[in-house]
């Protein structure tokens, strides 16, 4: 890595190729995994982005720490903020994370000054994307976060250019690591939530505090992400129902087997189209354990892997797929994102070229969905309830379903008794509306024969 | 669909937002697929293109057939290269197919005139797309073929831009979707090679001379794009060694059922790095049928579905998936295609903009790559033999293969007999040379126990 001191910006004569300089804000695995990538395929990324990339600056917490690459050439700022004031800086990169504080400060220090700007903080742009895309768009500055969403899978560009020709009907897949590999390995296992998660943790597949992971806040950032992306709606993260996987038990992950499914944490979003002209009008996002039917290509996705589906009125269905997080794949995205706009700088003329919306579609245009109501679908559920091992228990929960309209496809009542007497009962419905199930619950609220709240996991449509 | 007459290609002013005027060569299945979405999708395609995309002339062989939409605002050409020297033209769309002829005239004509060209045709791609891009670069002019490979799977982009990063290890898939429906057909109902051509032909999953298909042509000219893309090389589709499924029997898949594996036409493409620098020397393209272990991703791809998995040095292993045909999923890769080029050419001052490369890296720069020996290489092998039903023939077979140092982990003499006396002897070997393989095959040459010539298919890597 070699620093490169140009003094001014002088990225408006396109015909003189130039090195492309960049700032890394935050240099733990994902910032040193970049600086590894860019050291070992140096030749690869110049050759494809038209010029060198060279780290210019970079601004940590410990500047003294071993991290296996050569920072000496770079500029070191104390505090990170400063890199998006330097002349010598072209784009900034911000691998700090969290979704404020000086994260958020260096963000909008940067767009406002036109610099490019690339991160990987899913919780930042869930948060805070519309604001910084307004920036970007105000100042003209390239702003990407491919590695936001998904890890090194190409799925924002995917979306965003991919199959920018459809209407997305809607977009689902797996988009958290820690939660598939949880629930995968309770399914090879057998295994409890509990002791699968501390597996996790010393494999390091889980962080220290899981609870952004297996509360399904994490997957919710990146589904409001992507939802933007997909449906051209404003990112609306409040709007996100979350469920977690925490109550999952190993009982549910067996009757699912025994129905012929198995149990993902899916995030989905989907619009409604009152007027059927493919532009949504009612934005429904949900995070939640589903049920998948084994033979979807969502059941086959085990392990930290991520996977993302997008049906477009054209393109059918697309699957994109692959790891999830780790440092590699995170940097590989970041650095996909510097190549473009390394390629868009040296092909337009600097910064005198009118950078792409963040959005794909301008902030201003973009639609502010409202939020669709949950209850209306149809849907199939999965209903598991634990229950008093005595006479007219199977008969009170039939009776609440018979009365809320909602019509059972498989019942298996689990012959081994749990401790204190406790029995598992585990309902498949036919499709129906979600809210009648909902009612169902609601009539048997209260009654004794239940002796813990049920657990209500939809199925994913094939 | 309007018809857009301004006179003179003024595309030059970037802030007046003005319509994209697109020629259309070629109203087929694709062609008129492409007429529908601009018409179905028209506002989600001009948010994302920035301004409007209008067909303002066609060129097909019928000038009145009913194909379901409306031409009569579009300009007419009898000759399609007319199409190309229009001057209310900015992009040409070239569906018409065929390598050379035409189809090659047209292209060369659009892009020697510094027009946008898009195009679906892996043939005239995989045979000059060297040269057609090489005019590209001359003229400046944008040249996109996404549709060229896996239909509306965006693995071209995803490849370009999103693993761009990466120093690509191999990228392989299923990339023909007769071939696909045919042998997962046969793995569902056991039924042999030509009659279920046979019931592909009747259901549209096949052409009447499904010749390219079934032979493996088709996907060697979309492998020979990849490969380019994939390792920055020169596109040597000569250097593609072809095998196709038609000798696979409804006895191969079930051995091969037996072994735990399924059958698919493979496509591969792998780089031999003599440096250790990411920058490839030799490159190995093959189209093979394979034994897939049933748990590898792609052992899962059922019907007309295509996939291709990529393996980046930092990303890890990325895989695309989605229909690979049919005009629904090429109309939008073609229409993404255009938006890309609206984006371009709003956001940089139109054609004043330095368009990028079409194989990303410009063609003087794309490593002229020798074709590699396949032999080198270490695989696992099926063989599958015919042989006379008596004593010694699993002799003279194992000691071949013992003298050639093939080590054999599994072999499958089937008990039931063939007409005439035939038996099958199917065997899977350890990983070991390519080219012992050959040699135990060389060995057992002319002897009077084979009835037929054996089948040799590699099995895939994990």
């Amino acid at each position: 890595m070699t620093a490169n001191n140009r003094p001014e910006n002088d990225l408006t004569a396109a015909a003189s190729p130039r090195n492309l300089r960049i700032a890394i804000a935050g240099l733990g695995t994902v910032g040193t995994g970049v600086l590894h990538l860019l050291e070992t395929n140096r030749a690869i990324v110049a050759a494809r982005a038209g010029c060198d990339i060279d780290v210019v600056a970079v601004s940590a917490r410990e500047r003294h720490k071993d991290r296996g690459v050569d920072i000496s050439a770079c500029a070191w700022e104390d505090d990170m903020t400063a890199l998006a004031a330097r002349d010598d800086v072209d784009v900034v990169v911000e691998l700090v994370g969290g979704s404020d504080g000086p994260a958020l400060a260096l963000s909008r220090a940067a767009l406002d000054g036109g610099k490019g700007f690339v991160t990987a903080n899913k919780a930042m742009i869930a948060h805070h994307g519309m604001e910084l895309a307004e920036r970007a768009e105000a100042t003209n500055a390239p702003m990407r976060f491919e590695a936001a969403v998904a890890g090194g899978i190409p799925v924002v560009k995917g979306l965003r250019e991919g199959a920018s020709a459809n209407a997305l009907a809607k977009v689902y897949g797996i988009l958290n690591g820690t939660c598939n590999y949880v629930l995968s390995k309770m399914e090879a296992t057998g295994a409890d939530f509990d002791d699968t998660l501390e597996e996790a943790k010393k494999l390091g597949y889980a962080e220290a505090d899981p609870t952004f992971d297996v509360e399904g806040i994490d997957a919710a950032h990146k589904l409001s992400i992507l939802s933007a992306i997909a449906f051209g709606a404003r990112i609306d993260f409040d709007a996100v129902h979350v469920t977690g996987i925490s109550r999952v038990r190993a009982a549910d992950i067996a009757q699912a087997d025994a129905l012929g499914f198995v149990i993902r944490l899916i995030a989905q979003a989907d619009v409604e189209h009152a007027d059927g002209s493919g532009v949504g009008d009612a934005l429904l996002q949900r995070v939640r354990p589903c049920l998948v039917a084994r033979g979807h290509p969502l059941a086959a996705i085990d392990g930290p892997t991520n996977a993302v589906v997008a049906e477009g009125n054209y393109s059918g269905r697309l699957l994109f797929q692959g790891a999830g997080a780790g440092d590699g794949p995170t940097a590989s995205a970041v650095v996909a994102d510097l190549i473009d706009i390394a390629r868009a700088f040296r092909s337009g003329g600097g910064a005198s070229r009118e950078a792409e919306a963040p959005f794909s579609i301008p902030v201003a245009q973009l639609t502010p969905m409202r939020a669709a109501e949950p209850g209306n679908r149809m849907e199939r559920t999965y209903l598991r309830f634990t229950v008093r091992d005595r006479p007219g228990v199977l008969a009170e929960i039939t009776a609440a379903m018979r009365d809320a309209d909602v019509s059972i496809e498989s019942l298996i009542q689990q012959g081994r008794k749990r401790d204190g007497g406790e029995v598992l009962v585990a309902i498949a419905t036919h499709e129906g509306p979600e809210a009648n199930v909902r009612r169902a619950l609601d009539l048997l609220e209260g009654s004794d024969s239940l002796t813990g709240e049920p657990l209500v996991l939809p199925i994913l449509p094939n």
